[in-house]
C-alpha cells in the first residue's frame, strides 16, 4: 500500500473487511508493507491498519518478493512510476483515481502496466455501489431501450475554503482539480453505464482568487450511441456533500441515483401501469448485486463498504474467477476517462465542441 | 383572448379566478370576446368560460373599441401579428412564450410593441410560483452571497409518441420544439434568478425519426455575472411529466426547485449551524409572496393557480401599481430569451461557444 | 352559503370554478345569497364571490324559495340548527365537517335530514383528493389484498400560540379541538379507505395552560376486517404545517400518503419485481380521477380544487347521475365518524378499549 | 461470542472494525472463543471471523480464563443463563436485545449481572446511529423545548411468508414477535430520547393462521413527562424494509428519522426564519457524533457500522472514561423495555390502559 490517509484508510479497511464479509474470500489478503513519506505517519498507519512493516520509501514495495498486489493510494503525483515499476516487478496492481494527472501519462502507464501482464484495476470504486451494477444490469437486460440521455453531476463543496492547502490545489501534484477529482468519476460511470462519449462542449472554472486548479467543471456531451446530456463536477456547490447524482433517460425506462442515498436506485418504467412513477428500490435484496456479502434487506451499506466489493472484485480476478473488466474499471478505462477530461479542458479553452479520440 | 386549448382555459381561468381570490383585484376582468379557428369550439369556449362573444376572425378583437386588454394564449405562429395589432390599436398585451418563434420575429414583437406606450407581459408564469418569487427575493438580499452555479433542466415525456401530429411539432408553426417550449422557461428563470447569460455552448437533438422539431437540447452556459452552468430541457425524459428542476449554488448558501413540487423550496444557508443541510420550506406562509391570495399555511396551489398571480400583476401594473418587469416578463425579456435560443441552435450547428448579444 | 372566512371562501371558489372546470358541469352554480354574523364582512364576501344578495340572519336562506342548495360553512355551533331547517324547507344541503359537536348532535342533523329526502354531504372533501380516490379504487380492484394495517395522522402547528381565540377554542362552539377538526378528517378516510372501525384505545390530551379544547388525540385502533393500527391528530406537530399522512399495509401491497403532497400517492406492490420499492405516483394523468377536469400529466392541483371535484360531485348527484355516497361523505358518514369521535373521548377517559357502537 | 448467524456476524465485524476505525481503540479486540450449536458452522464462523478457537459448548466461555469480555448474539432463549454465568465469572457481557423473554427474566438477568460489578451493555444498537445521538444531543440542549410528542414505528415485512420457521417464530424461544425483536427498539428508543414511559394502550396481533408469535403490535403511549404518542412494530408492512421510523415534536422544534435512510435527521426549528421547514441533516460533520472514526462529510456509513460505534463505546467503559449509560444501553435499560412491552401485551389482553411500574 501506498499511502495512508483517505484512501489509504478505505482500502486497507476494504481489505481487511473483506476477508470474512465476501466468505469464502478468493484470496486472503496479508498486508505486507505501506509506504508513505511522514515516518511518524506510516508508522502509525502501519499499527492501526496491521500491516507488517513500514517504509518511508515506495521502492521497497517494488523490490519485495513477498509482495503480489501494489496498491497505490497516494497523490496524484506518485500515480505513475511507483505503478509502472511494482507491475514490471510483476505484481498486480491497484491505482487510485485518475488514473495519471492527465491523458498522456494515464495512457503511458496503462500501455506500460498492461504490457507486463499483471492485473490491473483504476480504482472508480462508485462501479461497485450495488444500485450502480443494478442499473448496469437493467440497462443491458434492455429495460431502459434506447438511452437518449445522461445528466451526471458530482457536487461537493469542502472547496469553498481559500485557506485549503493540499495535493490536490497544486496543479503539479493533482493535475486538475473538481475536473480529476470528481468530474473523472462521472465520466467513468457515464461511460460505464451510456457508453463512450463522443465529443464535449465545455466550460471549465476557478471561482476561488489565487486557486491553481478549477473549481467547476460543465459540459454538454454526445455519446457514441447517439445519447445527449450534460456532465458537471463542482467542490464549491454549498450543502451538497457528496452527491454524485445522475439521471438516465431511455426509450422505456429511466433510472435516477444520489450518492448521498447510495444504497437507492429510482427506477422507471413505461410499462403502462396506470400506478405511473419512480419506484424507489433499496438495493438491498438477497437478489442484487454484491448483496450476498451484507446484510439482511434494508439494512444499508456505507460508502467504506463499495470498496470491499471493489477489492473482493479484483482479488477475485486475481484468481481467475473473471476479467477485471467491464465491471472493473482498468487502466485502459483510466486512460479513456482521462481522454476526456482532456477534452473538456481543450474545449473549454477553444470554445470548440471537441471530439474524442485515443491514441 | 386568442386561443381556446391549454393556454386558453389557464388564462380564462385565472382571469375568473383573481376576480375573487386576489381581494380587491386592482380591476376586475370582464371577459368580452374570444377567438379561435374552429367554430364550434370558439363557441363552446364562450360559453365555458363566460366570454360575452366569441369569433373566429382574431382581427374582431384588435378593432374591438370595448376590449382594453388582448391575451394572446395561441399557438406561436399567430403570436407576431395579432399582437403587434392589438397594441397598436391601444390594448394592451398578453402574449404567450415564446414570445415569437426565434428571436428575429421576437425582436419585431418586442419593437413594435413598445413603441405603442401599452403594457405587455410575456406569459412566463413560472416567475409567478410563490417559490420561485421567493428565490428571487432570498437571491436580491444577498443571502446566498456571490452566485457560482445554476443548472436547469425542464423534462417532460409526452414527446415520446411519433403519432403526435399538432402544431408543436410543425418547425413553421412553432418554430421549435423542446427548446421554444420548455426550453425557453429554463432561460428566463436563469436570467430572472442569475443574471444575464453570456455564451453557451450547446446540442440540439431530434431523437425520434420524422420529427420536424427538436426532442432535446442541452448546453453548457457561463453568465455575465461569472456563474457557470447547465441548461437543458427535453420531452423525451421518460418518468418526468412536469419537472422543471433548477439548483443555485452561491458562495453562502443554495437553492433547489422541482415545478412537480412547485409549493416547496429547498434552502441551504451556510450559517454554521451544527444541524447542516437542505431545509424543505413549504412556500405557503402569510409572509411568503402571493400568499395573501390563497390559504392557510400548508393548503398548497396547484400549476393553474401561478396563472392567477401572474394576470393579478398584470392588472396592478395596468392601473399603476408597479412596472411589469422586473417581476413580469416584459416582451423585452420574451426577446432575450429567444436571443439565447436562437445561440443554443446556433452553437450546435456551428460547434463553437456562442456569446449572447442583443440587436 | 352561510359563512364567509375560510370555508365560505373555500367552497365559493369551488362553486364558482366548477362551472367552467368541470364541462359541461351537472348543474350551474348561482350564488343567491350568503349569511354571515358581520354586516360589513358579509356584504363585502357577497361583492367578493358574487352572491346576488347577502344577509346577517341565515334564516333568510331557509325561506328563500329561489335557493336549491344549503351549504353550511360557519363555525360548529351553527351546523345543525340551519342545516336541519334548509332540509325541511326542501334544499339539499353540504355541511362543514365535522357534522355535529358530537355523536349526538351528528345523529340528530343526520335522521332529521335524511327524513326529508334531500341530497346531503358532509363536507370531507379529502375523499375529492385525486390521489385518494386512487387508492380506494386500487383497494378496491384488490391491488393491496387483505388489508392489515392503517396508520394516519393529521398534523398541523398552528395551535401552538397562547393568544389564539376563535370558536375553534371554545368548547361549546367547536365542541372538541384537534379530535374534531383534524382527527374527524382521519376517522373519515380510514372508513373509506379500509372500513369500520370497531374499537379504539385512546388518549386525548390539552398541552396549554387554559386551553378549553383538546390540542392532540392518539389511538391504537382495530377494524371490523382485522386490520389494526393508529389514528392521531394535533395542532402542535411543530413544523408540520397541514401533513395529513397515512399508510395503508395489505397482504399484496402498500399505499402512503401526504396531504403536504397531495398529488402524490406511493403506492408499493409484491409482484417479485427485482426492482422492487414504493412508486411515488404523480396523480395527474388522464386516467386518474378526476383528472379530466384539470390540466397536462404533472401540472398538479392544489389544494382548494378538491372542493371543486367535491361539489361537483354533489350536484352530479341532485341531477341523478349518482348517490352522494359512497365516494361522498353522506351525512349518515358525518354521523359515523362523530362516533368515533365520541368513542375516543369516552377511552381517554376510561382508560379502555372502547367498542364502536351506533344508534 | 456465543452466535455465528446475523449477530454473530454483526458484532464480529464490529470487534474486527473498531481495532482500526476508532484511532486508537480502548481496548484492541482479540476474538478467543466462539460458540455455538452446529459444529461445522462454528468452526466456518472462527475460521471466518478470526476466533483463536470454538466450541459448541457455550460452558466453555464461562470457564475460560482467556476471556475478558462475552458477547451473547444467541437467540432470545440462551440469553439468561450464559450471560449470567458469564458475568459470574467476571467477565464483562454484552447480550443482544431483547434482554430476556419478558420482564420477569429481563429483570433476573439484570439483578444477577449487576451483583457481580461487571460491565454490561444490552445492545439497543440503534442509540448508536449517528443521527440519534444527535438527535439526544439536540433534546439535551433544549433545542425542542418540551416534548409533546413521539410516534415511533419499526416496520419490516419480511414476515410474511407462513413458511418461516426459525426461533424467531417459536413462542418458547423468542418470547415474542415483532413487539421483542422490533417493538423493544422503538420502546428503547423512545425512553433514550423522550423519557420514561407511564402508560400504554396496546392491541397485539398475529395474522397469519398458525403463527405462534405476535405480527404487530400497535400503542397509544403516555410519558411521564407528559408527552404523548404512539408505538407500533409490525412485521407485514409490505415495502418496508427496516423502516424504524420517529418523529418527536417538541414546543420549539421537531425531529424526525427513518432508518433505512439512517444517516440522515430530519430537524425543524421555530426560530423565525421566513424560509421555515424541515431540514435534512446529513448526519457526517467533523463536529457531530461518532463521526471523528469515520469518512469526509457525505460519505455515509452503513447499518453495520452502528455496532462498531457500539462496541467501541464498551470497550471505554471497560477502561473506565465513562458509564455505559446513559448512552450505552445498560442491563436496567434491556428491563425496563421489557416492563414496557409486557405491558403491552397486558393492555391488549385487558383491554385497558396500562400503567408501567418497575420491580
Amino acid at each position: 500500500m501506498l499511502g495512508y490517509a483517505f484512501m489509504g484508510k478505505a482500502h486497507s479497511n476494504a481489505f481487511r473487511k473483506l476477508a470474512y464479509m465476501t466468505w469464502p474470500p478468493p484470496l486472503v489478503p496479508k498486508l505486507e508493507l505501506i509506504a508513505g513519506r511522514n515516518e511518524d505517519a506510516v508508522r502509525e498507519a502501519a499499527e492501526r491498519y496491521g500491516y507488517e512493516r513500514w517504509t518511508t520509501d515506495w521502492h521497497d514495495i517494488v523490490g519485495d518478493p513477498a509482495i503480489g498486489l501494489f496498491d497505490n493510494g497516494g497523490p496524484n503525483i506518485v500515480h505513475a512510476e511507483p505503478t509502472i515499476l511494482a507491475a514490471q516487478a510483476g505484481k498486480h496492481v491497484v491505482c487510485e483515481k485518475p488514473l495519471g494527472r492527465d491523458a498522456e501519462e494515464s495512457h503511458r502507464i496503462w500501455q506500460e502496466v498492461a504490457a507486463t501482464g499483471v492485473k490491473h484495476l483504476c480504482a472508480f470504486n462508485y462501479r461497485f455501489v450495488p444500485a450502480v451494477r443494478l442499473a448496469r444490469e437493467l440497462i443491458e437486460a434492455g429495460e431502459l431501450g434506447e438511452i437518449r440521455h445522461f445528466r451526471g453531476r458530482y457536487l461537493q463543496d469542502w472547496g469553498d475554503d481559500p485557506s485549503l492547502d493540499t495535493w490536490r490545489f497544486h496543479a503539479d501534484e493533482a493535475g486538475s482539480g473538481a475536473l480529476g477529482d470528481l468530474g473523472a468519476h462521472v465520466v467513468d460511470l457515464s461511460r460505464y453505464l451510456v457508453g463512450e462519449i463522443a465529443s464535449v462542449s465545455a466550460l471549465v472554472k476557478t471561482f476561488l482568487p489565487g486557486r491553481a486548479v478549477d473549481d467547476a467543471i460543465e459540459a454538454a456531451v454526445e455519446f457514441e450511441n447517439g445519447a445527449i446530456g450534460t456532465l458537471e463536477s463542482t467542490r464549491l456547490a454549498l450543502g451538497r456533500r457528496n452527491a454524485f447524482q445522475w439521471e438516465i433517460n431511455g426509450s422505456t425506462g429511466s433510472l435516477a441515483f444520489d450518492m448521498e442515498r447510495l444504497n437507492e436506485l429510482q427506477v422507471f418504467k413505461a410499462d403502462g401501469d396506470r400506478a405511473r412513477g419512480f419506484k424507489t428500490v433499496l438495493v438491498s435484496e438477497a437478489n442484487h448485486p454484491f448483496w450476498e456479502f451484507w446484510w439482511p434487506p434494508g439494512h444499508i451499506i456505507g460508502w467504506g463498504d463499495t470498496f470491499v466489493n471493489e477489492l473482493h472484485h479484483l482479488l477475485a480476478a486475481i484468481v481467475g474467477e473473471h476479467d477485471v473488466g467491464p465491471h472493473g474499471a482498468t487502466f485502459e478505462d483510466g486512460y479513456r476517462a482521462a481522454e476526456v477530461c482532456d477534452a473538456i479542458v481543450r474545449s473549454a479553452q477553444s470554445g470548440r465542441r471537441e471530439q474524442i479520440s485515443y491514441r
